[in-house]
């Protein structure tokens, strides 16, 4: 492979181990001859248009190994997505620096970048390989058994609803839980990692997958009621309607550059299913709390797994990368068949993993559509680890 | 002293720690010849006044020591200020038991059941040691240097705002942080300890100590975006204009047994301002989070210093009770003079603790009534503990 500089990314929401899939590139590229100057982009490809870098050959081990284990995008992040005239503006900007190895760390939408750059750079002739680095807490990127972010988000939703599980068995009544994930619902499913016990909640799970009816929540919780004496619910930030209109769509109207409703960093929702419950099922103990950023950026508590693999995404995208027999593509994460869990890298084409979300298989949904399956709680567990001990007092165990 | 049962419970919000105190209680009666039977009265006065009751002397040591690093009220919990009626109903229920040792773990709405309990028990003849035990997240139980489950709370909030920060610099724009605190804002100041750089949010920092005006707010929030291109603030719910009247509370009209406003699970004072930071300074991406009921339940990351101080707090009350020389009484955490940190325990008056809150110290909070001081900062600081290290580039650092 001929020696070529290097530029790397990160693009989309943040995670709590983006900056691991940072760090195991720039070690990896660090430690090749075939790659001269590494360069950081600021803020995605905003950085590349407005040439803003750093210099990662100039970080120390010891600064890049304290940013790995820091939560959110240390370079900066961008929700934008190129025009055919950024496309040209980015190339002109990666031949004038001589760059032949470009990484972007994000999810399905910095697939559709790196997949379209990749395209222009193969029309204008210009020698370039273009590897994503998948991210994502939502874990929808197809090709993927799962993603690098959606352990450790799910991780804190997983204790998140544990201890508000126990809060609510102290005060009663109904709880509410928003939780993100725009069209998949992994992160909402994550919930059900909380239960121990059979009367344990999140005593019902709702998720993008399945129409939403504010009828059927009602009734779903009354049920709960009755049978639990209280009731914590896991509900995504996505649910739609039979139509598939956001059940959220009708309270904002903010969208950003790739044409998503914004969902989250706010509390309409929540607020909107407390509000039902207390006027149709005549609960008056009603309480709503959505999780918002704190998912994605919580420290001290990202999953050891997730961590680790996020890291090795990473630098298996340069390992590829220097390759020359791989073309350009998109590093996956594959499940190892198996009981004892194990997971294996593999070079997927860009387009296979760009623009279209992966939802959550209907085997990991239960029938009524209002809670998960034991397989889902058996795919997810590996990737979270194990949670903080809690316990009851025997004589109040049922 | 002579031999007698025992009861106690726990009330109000739940904390990370309040099962400590309870653990600390119970192990120090069990020690003790002068202690007859130990109730755990379930769901706090409630749970006396139905007579539902668990014997503390059947758990197992192992199950205690579980449940004292178990988040909320393992006992359950209560909202209910006891009648004159009530009262007479607890007596009834105390003397058949033959309860000679109340104890109640709660806060300043649960010192004033103490004390009324314990002015019931003087007036009827029924010789009760009655002793409350401090918790409270809000840190506003007057006699006190600060209570258990504050610690703790402060802890998780000075996580959030610490990975909530590096996430606005990532993305940018305006993050709202709302935080509990109904009349004292000492969780809300405690989002200041997350910072490290002297860029590093949170940038404002908002307590019901001080008049909240909304134009005075949306100046502040300009000012901030034009220093460091970015904003991060930390708002207190119980924020009120210079009336006293909650900025919430035009949004809503709950309100609990004690005239209390509902300002918790709910996202709408967050929404509220971020509303009128878009349209009021023209910004574009401006989030709000409302942390919401897991400051007080999120496992795992309680303060070591309160959860340590929580457990000795529930044994002082017991030895206080115990000994012939003391009035019924609170509990209260003294902290002793000098660098080292360093706390002693002392019994003062119920009605000294009972109903009233204290306030943050006009020397915690700056002139402009934005931010907090270094002495809060010195203050706070060794009860959360040292917090999850952060790192960022060196080429980034300002």
């Amino acid at each position: 492979m001929s020696k070529g500089n290097m530029l790397i990314a990160q693009s989309g929401g943040p995670s709590m181990v983006i900056n691991q899939s940072l760090v195991g590139a720039v070690l990896a590229a660090r430690e090749s001859a075939a790659v001269g100057k590494i360069y950081g982009a600021l803020h995605g490809i905003q950085g590349i248009l407005d040439e803003r870098f750093i210099d990662l050959r100039k970080e120390s081990r010891k600064t890049l190994e304290a940013v790995a284990v820091t939560p959110s995008s240390a370079l900066g992040s961008v929700r934008r997505k190129p025009t055919a005239a950024d496309c040209a503006a980015i190339f002109a900007v990666l031949r004038k620096l001589d760059v032949r190895y470009f990484f972007y760390i994000g999810g399905n939408d910095s697939a559709e970048t790196v997949h379209i750059i990749s395209e222009e750079a193969a029309k204008a002739g210009h020698a370039l390989r273009c590897f994503h680095i998948p991210k994502t807490i939502d874990n929808d990127l197809r090709e993927n058994d799962h993603t690098p972010g959606y352990g450790s988000a799910a991780r804190f939703v997983a204790c998140a609803v544990k201890g508000d599980d126990l809060d609510n068995r102290a005060l009663g009544g109904v709880k509410i839980d928003v939780i993100m994930g725009r069209n998949a619902g992994f992160l909402t499913a994550a919930a059900a990692l909380a239960r121990d016990a059979a009367d344990d909640g999140p005593h019902l799970v709702y998720l993008p997958e399945r129409a939403f009816s504010i009828d059927g929540f009602v009734r779903d919780v009354k049920a709960a009621m009755k049978r639990y004496g209280r009731c914590v619910v896991a509900v995504s930030e996505g649910i739609a309607d039979k139509d598939g209109t956001p059940v959220i769509a009708k309270f904002t109207q903010e969208v950003d550059s790739h044409g998503n409703v914004q969902l989250s960093g706010t509390g309409a929702l929540g607020d909107l299913l407390a509000g039902v419950v207390k006027e149709k099922a005549g609960i008056k103990r009603v309480r709503a709390d959505t999780f918002g950023y704190l998912q994605r950026s919580f420290p001290g508590i990202a999953s050891a797994t997730d961590a680790q693999e996020a890291r090795l995404v990473g630098a298996a995208a340069v390992c590829a990368a220097l390759r020359g027999d791989l073309p350009s593509g998109s590093v996956a994460i594959k499940r190892k068949p198996g009981k004892k869990y194990a997971v294996a890298f593999e070079t997927v084409p860009l387009r296979s993993v760009a623009k279209e979300t992966r939802h959550v298989p209907a085997a990991f949904i239960n029938k009524a559509g209002n809670n998960v399956t034991q397989a889902f709680i058996d795919y997810a567990r590996p990737l979270v680890g194990a949670l903080p001990k809690c316990a009851r007092l025997a004589q109040l165990k049922k």
